[in-house]
Order: structure tokens, then C-alpha cells, then sequence
């Protein structure tokens, strides 16, 4: 039983099913992937996608109790997570119309429950990440080889364990020619740059700052929960930008950091956007206590939205620019539906440089929803090639590293 | 990088460190081994002990607060024990002289955090159980390729993820012609019974009953803590066996249940302890209220180490001598220093069978100490080999499984 390994490395092609769930803990997707070769000869096609719903009392869990779960809750969610991660595979695979014994592998990046980057904690000063959703017992329940949880090993290395996409993004869009900036844009922004022919060592990865994230906030909290986000960017459209309000936004300390940096909910959550909003009033002159920003609902849309965009491009002048070219800039996440985003980021490019071209992962075959699960397939079929998967650039580890563990389902 | 695990696997010899913590976290016992085989003609001898003490805040964790762990502090443990397990490996290579460039493998147990194998908590109705120092940091820091984390795999074939050791005692001790019991006496006494000729399918393994538990329990309340046990037994030796109390203690129902069968503190600890000791004056013919125990300090001593005498050879008359002949009986675990039990095993083992040896660890050059480490170096080396490395019949698991999950060094 020693063969399984070159047999599998040694394929044309290996089928390969990544499986993803994020930190909104809905649902967990899995992604049939058709990948060969290893390292810079990798390539990869996406077959099917396919996505299944936690049971409701595990997404309650996982969004409302997530910070105070205790060690059986712990214990169990691991258990309960990999089958619902083993019955997303099975589902993938059967609509796709694969049988078990067709596929080569699982990628799996588990669900988080806590990432801790910092050794904050004085008791336990260590930093520390949990993924779960065992990997053996998804080998055990689905009959593949699995391989997952992989930030651990670079955060053993001194690394975050984050963010691990830049990995995929250098296997998926690094051109010889060409200067590429993968920017996506979900509730935080971020960016992985790929100088032409770069290599691992060459890649640039880190947050811009926010992404939908306030706008969406602020939308949230003056419609009073009526709308959740500003659909296709038609609130900030329909309002003006203050500028003044804009730079006091952009002077936010995070902006000018030097990466690699990331960001999150802490920093433009909830509490953030309450007081921008608080704020916003003294802008406009007006001292008044019972001051009301509903009336301002567009113009407050545009400036956040439009603090989206200047972070974005001040980010690209700043770390990416001194480095190498942007001839391409290819959008994602959530954000790259958002027509004010694109439009802006459009026009201030075209400044930058007019022959930049703007394009979406669509454009490489990928959609927005089976893009991270992809980024799994692309690092498990590293690790089962013996080979780095992290970005230590992005991630501050020491030296690249192999990332994962692996089951046997046998 | 596909050619490691040929390499491994063709080696006449693999020197592969076993890494095991018990429940009571004091230290972590390290253990070079060098293996040979796969399989039944795995051959295995202890090179090098090593162990390493947890420092005082993390044991603190582990023994006061287990239960009430939150997330945060599982996640971090789970690092700041893998780096306690890489100390512990490191220096059991230095002290028996080798180099890190000399060993195969690591095959490490973890400390177990948690362990549920029913199914009992109702909003999260799934068996249980979690290990932590984390695989991909120990092979970080010690630049081995290191397999652990075993009991998920067997869970989720529907088994209790133990006991494990069973697996280890099949490939250390079988004998073609000999019928033999593994007995090891702990704070609870389990025992593995290897039939002639025996296949793991012929393995039986269960809890016998309570080992030193209850005697520790009755030496540490009577004498307010200032002996802990029956040193060598001696208690038991001055006192005399309340034969109807000892008759009342054996009708205990866990005694008739059907193997396999696992017990512990919840069934014969303090509480347990405490409430024998209230109705020890019954048998006495006693009724005050002001009825004090510590004058039967040895009686009673006496009879609870006869209890523990007794439900090992009661075992063995309902559930090994009907499966097969007891040849040899091989002693291990802290009991089998007590003259008391070893004395008065030998005694009943010779009206059983008057040719049945009574033998220790150490006379086949395994010491108690370095045992359960050396069974997960055995089950690290199924695991390399691919092949199945639990017994079903122990486990309660539907099938033979290959155990554990393996993370890389580069």
C-alpha cells in the first residue's frame, strides 16, 4: 500500500475536489478541479461547483457563539463540519456525474474557528490557528485520499498562515510578459500582485482595506436593515463624494502601512462605520445634536465607496507600481459586481496608465464562488506533490514550506 | 519530492520516535525505536527514553481546567504542546546520540483534550474526540516527517477511537504456539488476549475494572493525604479480605458486561471511593452515625486490592479461557509493582492453570515507561506502510482502518 502516493503524483491529470467555507459559515463549497503537473507547470480547470447548507443549530454556532464555544463544542463541531464537508463532496461529484473511484484527492481548508497571528494571549504566549472538519474522517466517509488544515505549518514557520490564495493566484495568472494584479474585493479588499515572470519570491500580497464592507454597513444601518448593500453601486452613483470627509477617511493609519498587512472586522466593522457616521455631521458644518444622516444616505454611499476605490489605487501607486508594471488588473469577490467600484477603478487605472486593461476571473474561466475552493485543489495537489504551497512574502513566513496534513481513507 | 514515502518504506529499518502524554500531563515520554517490517513481521526494539516535563501553567491547564477550556485556549495549547513534543524529540535523538538527519519518522499520540464516544450531547449529536499538538509544527521544528493524531479515523467507522494500544500488543507479543494476556494495571487495568497463532480479527481487548484507582483512593482519604498509595502492596498484606464486602463490590454490573467494554475515573473514582467506604460499616455490623473507617485502614485496603484481583481473573474465566488457552500472562502498568496484585494473581492464575507463566514488560526489553510510546511508533509505521492499524474487535469499529494523519517537514 506504499504505491498510492507515485500513483496519484504520477497521472496525466488528478481530479481533485477543494473544499471551502468561509468565516459567513453558510455554506461549504466544493469545487471538482482537473489539475496537472506541479509548482510553475500546474494547470488547472474547474468542472463542477457545488454547495451545501450547514444545519441551522451549526451556523448558529459558528456566526453567533464562534469566540465562546468550549472544548466539547470544539471536539464535536470537528466531527459534525467534515460531514457535512464529505456530503458536499459527494454531491459535487455526483453532479457532476463522476463516480468516488474517479477522483484523486481532497482539498480542504476546514472551518475556521479562531486565527490568532498575534501572542497576545500572556497565559499561552503562542500564536495559534484552528481549522476544523477532520480530515480523516472525511477520507474515512468519501473513500479519498484528503489533504487540509493547512495554515499550521507556516505559522510554525513565523508565517500568519495567511492569506494562503496568493499561492493559486501566482499558479493561475502569473503571465511571462505580463504585470497582473488579482484584486478582490469581498468585505475587505485585497490584492495579489504577479510581475511578469516573477516567481514565488516575487509575489506581492496584502489587504488594501476595506471592500464592501462599510458601504455596505452604512447602507445597512440607514435603511434600517430595508437593504443590506448598495446593489450594482447605484446609491453611491446617484451621490456626490465630499472630498474633505474622503481625505480625513484616506490619512487612517492602515492605509499608509507598509505591507505585507492585513485587515478585517476590527478595523472597518460595525463600530467603525457608527463613527464615521458621527463624524460625517462635522463635515458638513452642521453641530446640531440631534443631527440625522438618513437624507445623506447617497452622499455618505459615494465617499465610502469611493474610499474603496482611492485605497485600492493608492495601494497599487504606494507597493505595486515601484515594483513592476499593472498591465492587467482582474477582478473578484462580491465587489466586482458592484459598477461604481469597477467604473471608478476603471477611470483613476486609465490615469495610472491608459493601456492598463481591466478584467474578471470569469474572463479565465473561473467564477467568483469556486474561486477559493479552487485555491485548496491548487495547494492540496502541492502537498501531495511534496512540494511549497505558501507565499512566504505574503504570509511573513520564514521559508516556504509544505503546507497540510493528509488521511488515508482505507 | 514524490520519492520519500519509497524511501521510508524501503528502508530494512526505520528509527521512528514515539511521542505519548497521558491523561495526567505531567510529562511527554519520548521514545526512539527502530522497526523493521510491516504488518505481522513488524519487528520493533526500544532504542532510547526520553521525557520532558509541560511547563507548570500548560499542566495546570490540562489537569484544573480541562473541561472548561474555551477556543482560544484549545487553539493555542494545541501549538504550545506541539513545541513540547518537538523539545521532547529533539532531545531524546541528542541523548541516545544520533541526529535529526537519522530518523524516519515521528509518531506522536498528542494530549487528548476531550474524548466522547457517545453521542450525548443533544444539539450536536455526533461521537467525539481531540487531540492536540499539532503534527505540521512538530514536523516543522523538527525538520521529521512526523503521522499522528490516530483516534479520529476509527470514529468515524463508527469505533470508540480506543483503546489503541491493542494493535501494538498484537505485533510485540503473539505467539504461534502460546495463548497470552497483555494485563496492564493502571488506575484502571485493561488486558489484550492474543490467541495462539492469533490475526488482529482474533484480538480480544477490554477494561477489566478498576486497577490502583480505588486502593490510592482509599490509602489517600484514610490517611488525609499523607500516603497516596499501597506502596508494594504492604497495606493489603496486614489487612484481612471482608469476604461479603468484596462479594457486595463484585456485583458492580460492570463486571457482567459484555467486552468490549471501557471504564474509568467517572465509574471507579473518588465518589466511588467515597461511597464504599460509607458502606463498609454495614458489613461490619455497624450502625452509628459517627462510624470511623480509618481503623480498617489495611482491611480495607486489602479488600479493594482483592477486588481488583478478582475482577481480572473473573475476566478471565468468562471471556478468555472460552476463546482460548492463557499461556502466559505479561504484567505492566504502575499495579504490576504491587506486590499485593502480582502475589495474588500468580496465586488464582495457578488454579486456572498451574503451568500459566506470570512474566513483566521489561522480560521482553520493553520498559512500562517507554510501552505506549513505543505503540504509537508501531502504529506511525502502519501508517507509513498504508496499512491498518486498529483492531476492530477492541475499537468497536465497523472495519480495519489506517489510522492518523501525516504532515511534512519541508
Amino acid at each position: 500500500m506504499t504505491g498510492w502516493l507515485t500513483r496519484i503524483c504520477s497521472k496525466p491529470s488528478r481530479m481533485i475536489i477543494g473544499l471551502m467555507s468561509g468565516t459567513s459559515a453558510d455554506e461549504v463549497d466544493a469545487c471538482l478541479c482537473e489539475i496537472s503537473g506541479f509548482g510553475p507547470d500546474t494547470r488547472a480547470r474547474v468542472v463542477h461547483l457545488a454547495s451545501v447548507d450547514y444545519p441551522s443549530h451549526v451556523r448558529h454556532l459558528l456566526t453567533h457563539k464562534i469566540g465562546s464555544l468550549d472544548v466539547e463544542e470544539v471536539a464535536r463541531l470537528n466531527f459534525l463540519i467534515a460531514r457535512v464537508f464529505a456530503q458536499a463532496t459527494l454531491k459535487c461529484i455526483e453532479e457532476a456525474d463522476y463516480d468516488k473511484s474517479d477522483m484523486d484527492l481532497i482539498a480542504s481548508h476546514g472551518q475556521t474557528l479562531a486565527h490568532f497571528p498575534d501572542t497576545d494571549r500572556e497565559s499561552l504566549p503562542v500564536r495559534a490557528t484552528l481549522q476544523v472538519g477532520d480530515i480523516s474522517v472525511i477520507a474515512q466517509l468519501t473513500g479519498i485520499v484528503t489533504v487540509g488544515d493547512f495554515r499550521p505549518a507556516d505559522m510554525a514557520q513565523g508565517g500568519q498562515g495567511a492569506p494562503l490564495v496568493p499561492f493559486a493566484d501566482y499558479i493561475l495568472f502569473r503571465d511571462a510578459s505580463l504585470g497582473r494584479i488579482v484584486q478582490n474585493i469581498g468585505g475587505i479588499a485585497n490584492l495579489t500582485y504577479l510581475p511578469p515572470g516573477c516567481t514565488p519570491e516575487d509575489v506581492i500580497a496584502f489587504d488594501t482595506g476595506p471592500g464592501n464592507m462599510v458601504v455596505d454597513a452604512v447602507v445597512d444601518m440607514l435603511t434600517q436593515g430595508k437593504q443590506t448593500m448598495d446593489t450594482d453601486g447605484k446609491l453611491a452613483f446617484s451621490g456626490t463624494v465630499n472630498r474633505l470627509f474622503l481625505d480625513h477617511l484616506m490619512s487612517n493609519e492602515y492605509f499608509a502601512k507598509l505591507p505585507p498587512k492585513s485587515t478585517g472586522r476590527e478595523a472597518f466593522g460595525q463600530q467603525y462605520t457608527a463613527e464615521i457616521l458621527d463624524e460625517y455631521k462635522h463635515f458638513l458644518g452642521t453641530s446640531g445634536e440631534s443631527w440625522d444622516p438618513v437624507p445623506y444616505l447617497e452622499d455618505i454611499a459615494a465617499t465610502v465607496s469611493e474610499l474603496t476605490v482611492q485605497s485600492i489605487i493608492s495601494s497599487y501607486k504606494s507597493w505595486v507600481l515601484p515594483k513592476g508594471p499593472i498591465d492587467e488588473v482582474i477582478l473578484g469577490g462580491g465587489g466586482a459586481r458592484n459598477a461604481y467600484f469597477v467604473t471608478r477603478l476603471k477611470q483613476e487605472l486609465s490615469k495610472l496608465n491608459p493601456c492598463t486593461k481591466v478584467l474578471t476571473h470569469q474572463d479565465f474561466g473561473i467564477s467568483d464562488k469556486a474561486k477559493e475552493a479552487l485555491a485548496f485543489a491548487i495547494l492540496g495537489n502541492q502537498f501531495i506533490g511534496g512540494m511549497a504551497n505558501n507565499i512566504p512574502s505574503a504570509t511573513g513566513a520564514a521559508r516556504p514550506v509544505v503546507m497540510g496534513k493528509l488521511a488515508l481513507p482505507w
